[in-house]
């Protein structure tokens, strides 16, 4: 393996020029203008302190800048790992204690090794088992899921529930108890970053700037809700009356820490640690393959998994949480210019200035600001339009997707998204296991077979010509005796079964046997069993066993070599 | 739904003759004369008294003979259920406790209750989810397992373990109490049986009898090894020499009786009924369908879940244990001439009658006895042969019968089947993730269009026509998107490219979001994409979906018609 594989970085340091320099400056800065208020808002989604998501911005995007294979992705807290690092370290610390704290660092700890351990087993290809449907009801229901759970700092009142009907049912209780100064804050930044999403570009487009600009300066809304917030608390003492503020943060450097090496809190956490890092890792390398492909660049899955892996650990041991690439940020970068990883070292040297030099200024940023940046970043990932689209063309697919919106609503996101995985993969088995099976003729003047029921085709009545869709296994090996059985058993005329497989792609040992089931007992029925369009690879292992010592029948190239031979 | 598929006996019943009778009866005889031994010791298998064995051989059969629909089929206890019966019981009571059999005896109920939840579900087709090769591989560690777990009954010592590692470890250190008496009946036992089984058949077809008749009167030999064993003990008071005897039976009829209904216990024993039901309906529906299909007859496989179900529930309320339908019983049914379920009724009505006259003497009956019994018919069920085939024909198939085998004999029954069912169903998953894809051409002088690597093809350098043999879904959606990119990157002639679909038996909505991905990608690079040969099922699919607003290309409906539309 070439150095280059294990540290991407060392491709485009080579040719680094000026002219790169300045793209990744201004990509820099305005990443970091959408990233400080985000690892503060992400964080207390997470049930951490706010300045957690700072540390958990810095140290890991270096790692990433080095150990990664995108030259675009921006790594950090992201909303859907946040309320599974939430979910998972509620399991074992009480909320706001140090422990919660060290459990969240852990947790980013094993994310990392876990990481780590795919990229080193090549296990990338595992994010392929988690379905398009799936991973879009899995966000659309987080989205719906973090919003509903911060409707609580908007009213300012106290109200806890890990799902949806328990969030309704609490806010719903302790709604009387609103607090109207923490109201105004929370609703007025709702209404402006809505505003600033929907209704400011337009405005700008017509104010002379161009389009890209115009979306770019957008990006800044959170961060001017966020001070417009502060100055209100300040100017009218709104920490006085009832309005929840982050409160004093510790100003300075990171800290550089192990985290927990007890046995038994990683035992409690590996599982949602692993669930963590296959979720986060199919987040990071969706967009960063979107990304690279605009560019006609390559994403390496297993570098990615290194790179991930590297941030995570990164983020352990200064403190902060599981992180991984997130959609949006990861967007801003590339529109904002973002040539190589070094933007992502310039907007970590960013957060850590805001860490340094701003965090007494984050002592009054009120909750419902940060709350009102949550709800409208996560609302822009609740996508129902997928869901139309899959239960138009897939009711399968709609159902493993419907099955994990439910789930993740009313149970958790864990149970969600395991549920949807082993449920696609079941309907996948069962469709499987019960093939399109289609008589087949001839369409006239071609030496073109296709079905019966579907084209104007010929056919002969000695000769059943019938053509399985699918591999045959031993889920559908019964099936298939069945049917070959059953279609004879209903036509005495039949001399000739010919069974065309070029659907076929595979022959389990299961699927063996009920063939040579079914040559034993037409043959003994003074009926021909024949195959056609049989693939190389499976009439390698056909010859390899010990099929031919019960087939007497024939093997034909094509369909119309089979209806000629048979003749 | 009639009600003869409900009680399927209404179909035989009309028709039954005093000749039918006469066969029946004849056959019942001789599966009564098998069972009776076999009974008792697969009940001492499971660790229950071996009259338990007796009860579970009465009621069960006339409930099996109302509402099973096989003709032949012997139900009873049978080796690997009471193998998994003694795993299960033994996690929640102590051998030998009035505990012991109340559990089970309600395992009974719970794999009843479980076959016929299967039949109203119509889940029988689960089964299919079982592949060959693993349930081959579970019969064979199965039967190694109980063999070895008789030996000791054999040196008569005493000796536990679970695994084979275990019982033969435990064996070696207690080999040196071995009793020289029960050494002596167990072994002569065991010599008799394998005479019997391999050198009494060619002895009595010369001496003139029929080779049927020859193999019936050689399935007594059980029955007249166990004779002379109690004649042994009886006769030289082996009973005072340390011989282990079956001790006391209670005489008379079944107790009828509630099974425990206790939640906890229910719960404990849930997932071992569950799997007990699926193992035992897979055994039981196997045997039936061979057998069947030799007279023509069908079996219908929610009707045979109803039938098991309704045996087990019998089997718990007359104090008996898990039953299915037993292979080689079955096997005798059948060549002696059985003809409806009623054989089974009189069988049961045999049982019943050694039940109630003979168990005075069975109290004699030397436990080494019972072992060689089980010894010689379990290593019946060892199949080399079968684990040599599955190998030269299919590593994947290998593999998950390999782990079958190893995890029964090193952890235990249950991890075992789990494992093989769970490790077939992931590496086809493997195999459809990664597909077999070709570059195709056209052979000459035909229509018919195979691999470019295979067979003498002839293609045009500007079209690249490939083949995906696999239905595209989530798991090779992104292979599918890589193969064709690289494909294309590689030669910079190519104008079009057509994807042949005649292998491609579904496109899930993960799959069809990356056609359009390579649609769209395709497009901008100023290359054509078509596809042909795509079935009628994925075609209406397709139309309902939106593919066609980002796919421009044209649809052919045969690969000779894409070339010759393209040229």
């Amino acid at each position: 393996m070439k150095a280059k594989q294990i540290l991407p970085f060392l491709d485009w340091a080579r040719v680094y020029s000026r002219e790169t320099a300045v793209s990744d400056l201004v990509a820099a800065v305005i990443v970091t203008i959408m990233l400080v208020p985000q690892s503060l808002a992400y964080a207390m989604l997470a049930g951490l302190p706010p300045y957690v998501g700072l540390y958990a911005s810095i140290l890991p995007l270096v790692a990433y800048a080095v150990f990664g294979s995108s030259r675009t992705l921006a790594v950090g807290p992201v909303a859907v790992v946040s309320l599974m690092t939430a979910a998972a370290v509620g399991q074992v610390a009480a909320p706001g204690s140090a422990d919660y704290v060290a459990a969240a660092t852990t947790l980013a700890l094993l994310s990392g090794l876990v990481l780590l351990a795919m990229s080193v087993m090549r296990l990338g290809f595992l994010a392929n088992f988690l379905s398009h449907p799936v991973i879009s009801g899995f966000i659309t229901a987080s989205g719906i899921l973090i919003a509903a759970s911060q409707v609580k700092h908007i009213l300012g009142i106290a109200a806890g529930g890990d799902t949806l009907p328990e969030i309704v049912s609490e806010v719903g209780v302790a709604m009387s108890t609103t607090n109207p100064y923490t109201l105004a804050i929370g609703g007025a930044a709702l209404g402006f970053l809505f505003w600033v999403r929907k209704g400011l570009k337009p405005l700008l487009v017509k104010a002379g700037l161009k389009a890209r600009a115009a979306d770019l300066l957008a990006k800044a809304g959170p961060i001017v809700a966020i001070g417009l917030s502060i100055g209100a608390v300040v100017a009218f003492g709104l920490d006085g009356k009832g309005v929840r503020i982050v409160g004093a943060i510790p100003s300075g450097l990171p800290p550089f820490a192990l985290p927990s090496f007890d046995a038994g809190l990683w035992l409690d956490l590996l599982p949602a640690a692993m669930l963590i890092s296959l979720v986060g890792f199919v987040e990071s390398i969706s967009v960063a393959q979107t990304l690279a492909a605009k560019r006609r660049q390559r994403i390496a899955p297993n570098s990615e998994l290194t790179g991930l892996g590297m941030a995570n650990v990164a983020a352990a041991v200064s403190g902060g949480y599981p992180v991984t690439g997130g959609f949006a940020r990861s967007v801003v970068n590339f529109e904002a210019g973002a040539e190589t990883p070094l933007a992502g070292v310039f907007t970590a040297a960013g957060i850590l200035g805001a860490t340094l030099f701003l965090t007494p200024l984050f002592a009054y940023l009120p909750q419902a600001a940060l709350a009102a940046t949550i709800i409208v970043a996560v609302l822009s990932l609740v996508d129902l339009e997928s869901i139309r689209r899959t239960w138009t063309y897939s009711k399968a697919d709609f159902t493993a997707q419907a099955a994990t919106i439910a789930l993740v609503l009313l149970v958790g996101v864990e149970v969600g998204i395991v549920a949807g995985v082993v449920l696609s993969l079941v309907l996948f088995l069962w469709r499987t296991s019960r093939p399109h099976v289609a008589g087949v003729g001839q369409v006239p003047g071609t030496e073109h077979y296709r079905n019966v029921r579907r084209h104007q085709v010929t056919t002969r009545p000695d000769l059943l010509s019938i053509r399985v869709d699918e591999s045959l296994y031993f889920a559908n090996a019964r099936f298939l005796e069945d049917t070959i059985y059953d279609a004879v058993a209903a036509d005495p005329n039949i001399r000739n079964v010919v069974l065309m497989c070029p659907a076929v792609n595979m022959i389990d040992t299961s699927a063996l046997e009920s063939l040579e089931a079914i040559a034993d007992r037409l043959e003994s029925a003074g009926v021909g069993f024949h195959l056609s369009e049989v693939k190389g690879p499976v009439m390698d292992a056909l010859r390899r066993s010990d099929f031919f010592e019960h087939f007497r029948g024939q093997v034909f190239l094509s369909q119309h070599d089979a209806v000629r031979g048979l003749a």
